[in-house]
């Protein structure tokens, strides 16, 4: 066991050093508040005792300490007790799948954690306009799985599929390794049902299940991203793209960053709109992978850069065809050292487990230092370099892997042991130099409370006031998720 | 000339005869504010006389009694206009292109009109991420045309491109043909450069360039789509996808509606990532092409509807060999009546021509009532049967067009003269009829103030209550666009 409970404190306060927030006056919790919760849910699923799994996250970061996990099945419920909380100033944090990175699914006191995975009633399908209407509570995987039956699929995939939920998606506007092709959440939400921490519990429906709704402020997006700040998603009306009847893996080596962005711009003449997916794993990923996991590159020229390209198409034969056409060009033009196109689905699993271990095969070296950072492509891998320099032997291995088509790298610095020394090289400065370098300090992953402190670096100057006025309007109390992404 | 003084005047009070709201207690423009104007734009950039063109919308529907211009070409001089205007309580109505259908773009009293038409500076592309930024002021078509000279594409396409200007896009989140293919708005607009008219007239960007930023509330997108309630676009940064090098055009005729919703289901599946297009064209249509402007179908089965479909992809031969069998399919199933394939770019402009010159063939009939409305597929064509029947002889015409692939219908209903008695017929109910078959009365025109007094129908009680804060929160005085979306 990797994390003991000193460790997990240690890591903690690195992590929030600049500034742990004072707890704000909000109620506490009593045995009425629980005993109202017990009639509203039923006693069963009101939780007060055995609550680590719910106050920890997954990758033991952070820990809240809640006395209450409250599990409701609809939106009448969680209306009755968002009204209740706000009428006695109890602070709430809502949870999906709990499978975030930047701890904003955990309380970080004694917040009530509403817990919205029995929300998982209400599905329906619309197969001539392909739009999906279900609450929040449903894992990512089984609605994805629900709707390929009916040859469509959910426009978003990424690793925690089969336990993160939709409505934790939504309001993280989760990307994952097919927003290239699917666009982000925004091109896809039509529609939210949310219910505000305000005097009723309004249970209000934003946007529509239609694909044109010009006929207001299209307050839904709002709620798209704001990680659980302005109200908790119960329901969404979701455009499903059709599922591709055939799909093909590639990897291809290539020497240099400049030379991954030329085989991006040529993907996109040649693959057009079949391009469903450009990685990126550099060398240190693939030691990585070797040494910590045993697993070994398809490619044998050990090149500086991996990709792993993606298509989804509706004609295997011309799919393939395109493909050809692409890798022979990247090889007659000297482009890529080698490439292995994938010969069937087992090829194609391996070339994605090597992308999809790399996470968990850089937590095998100790400790790791982790960044999700959008840059503009003429940066993305100079970051890296940035790092080593800076750091130099003080850290084990600077591993960069992510989804470059669009632009969104995960950067880790591994260190055998947690470091005071080694943090203090990388925060601010990874944040610093990102901004500096017109990126964004998080790609994906969001702000939760790891970058609460860096949220505003490089902003306009009045976005931090408009943000606490916007969730004046929508959460009056101020109850809704304290201490993170709006301060 | 089909509209006179008298004869717009009383279709203007046809339009708005519900509630024709009273002048709210705004400053009133004096010399010193002109004076003040001509010092930050310049005398040549402030017009006082001829107004007209700005006072009017472009279908003669709507005329406001503005009596200034301003033409701002940089945000810091729509800063200190706004900032004025804040300060001295002078209501603002922000103008892009005037091409819009609702009267959102030209003043309801002497609002001062902020013509955004200089604001045509900036401009630069990355070719390797695919993101233009630009200024707000630029014309669509000249931003495509742009675009194309380095293989990409705006991700929108409309009628009034020519004229259109890319901030009114945005504000308005301007549908088009192509939506189908590469989304609303949202999907492309990665963030705004807006200016608010609060008391520093703040300039603020929202959003950036990159294509993925998870590090706070996604504001920008509030922007799209609230028709200038909330604040001055002048820039963006759009996501462009790679032009097509193939386009394919096909006209299909069927019989019933339930047949072109069939038909639609199976393009879905053999044209998959290619469909580009998906418009619908009922007999009404073409017999008005035949007789307002002796345009003649392709099709010569007479069908009861004609459907427009287009391909756009990067390989000419895969493309071809799709269409091919889709159209064999539905031959072969008897899905259709007749089917046409373009055979080259003067084929296909002529079917386009048929579906672009139908807004304008219906107006030859001498009165128009337009409705743009979204509705289920299985409710998209029963609403022109509602109205036939409930107008019976009464009206000259009842023609459906639009994009079916998006569910967005536009029903036009002719007649010879403005008639109140059909106004009355088709007023609210053809609104109620859309909202009581879970439609929208808007799918992509927006409300302006032709619909300013049916928005919130079937709406959460509170999206008023909650548009009207957020209204608050970035202007506060309620300056902007008054009269319209957000009352």
């Amino acid at each position: 066991m990797r994390f003991n409970t000193l460790y997990f404190q240690a890591s903690r306060r690195f992590l929030t050093s600049l500034a742990v927030p004072k707890r704000l006056p909000f109620g506490v919790l009593t045995g009425k508040d629980v005993g109202f919760f017990e009639n509203v849910v039923g006693k069963a699923n009101v939780r007060t005792q055995e609550l680590d799994d719910f106050n920890k996250d997954w990758m033991n970061w952070y820990k809240g300490q809640s006395k209450c996990v409250l599990f409701p099945s609809s939106s009448e419920e969680v209306s009755a007790i968002l009204k209740h909380c706000h009428d006695n100033k109890l602070a709430v944090v809502p949870q999906s799948g709990n499978t975030g990175l930047v701890g904003g699914s955990v309380p970080v006191y004694d917040e009530v954690i509403l817990n919205l995975r029995r929300l998982n009633k209400n599905y329906s399908f619309d197969s001539s306009s392909g739009i999906l209407q279900c609450d929040a509570g449903f894992i990512l995987e089984e609605l994805d799985d629900r709707l390929r039956t009916e040859g469509f699929m959910m426009p978003l995939d990424l690793g925690a599929k089969g336990s993160c939920l939709i409505g934790g998606n939504i309001s993280t506007c989760a990307g994952g390794i097919r927003l290239l092709r699917y666009g982000n959440l925004h091109a896809n939400i039509l529609g939210l049902r949310v219910v505000l921490p305000d005097a009723k519990g309004s249970v209000v429906d934003f946007g529509s299940p239609l694909q044109k709704d010009n006929s207001g402020v299209h307050m839904h997006h709002m709620f798209v991203g704001s990680e659980g700040q302005l109200g908790v998603i119960t329901g969404a009306s979701i455009l499903s793209p059709p599922a591709p009847t055939s799909v093909i893996s590639a990897m291809i080596g290539v020497q240099s960053f400049a030379g991954c962005c030329a085989v991006l711009r040529d993907a996109r003449r040649f693959l057009g709109e079949i391009l469903s997916s450009f990685e990126v794993m550099d060398a240190a990923t693939m030691q990585c992978l070797e040494e910590n996991e045993q697993l070994h590159n398809v490619l044998t020229s050990s090149p500086n850069f991996s990709l792993l390209i993606e298509t989804s198409g509706s004609e295997a034969e011309h799919d393939e065809a395109k493909v050809q056409c692409f890798l022979e060009y990247l090889m007659e033009n000297e482009m890529a050292t080698d490439g292995v196109l994938a010969a069937n689905k087992q090829e194609s699993a391996f070339m994605w487990k090597l992308r999809e271990t790399a996470p968990l095969s850089i937590t095998k070296d100790g400790y790791v230092y982790k960044f999700d950072v959008s840059l503009p492509l003429n940066h993305f891998y100079e970051l890296s370099d940035a790092v080593k320099e800076r750091c130099g032997d003080k850290v084990h291995r600077v591993v960069t892997y992510g989804h470059m088509g669009d632009g969104n790298s995960h950067l880790n610095i591994t260190t055998k042991e947690p470091s005071f020394e080694v943090e203090n090289l990388l925060y601010p400065f990874v944040f610093d130099w990102v901004v500096a370098h017109g990126g964004s300090i998080s790609a994906e992953h969001g702000i939760g409370q790891m970058k609460r402190d860096y949220a505003s670096a490089g902003k306009s100057e009045c976005i931090g006031d408009l943000a606490r006025s916007m969730k004046k309007v929508f959460d009056p109390q101020g109850i809704l998720s304290p201490y993170k992404m709006i301060m």
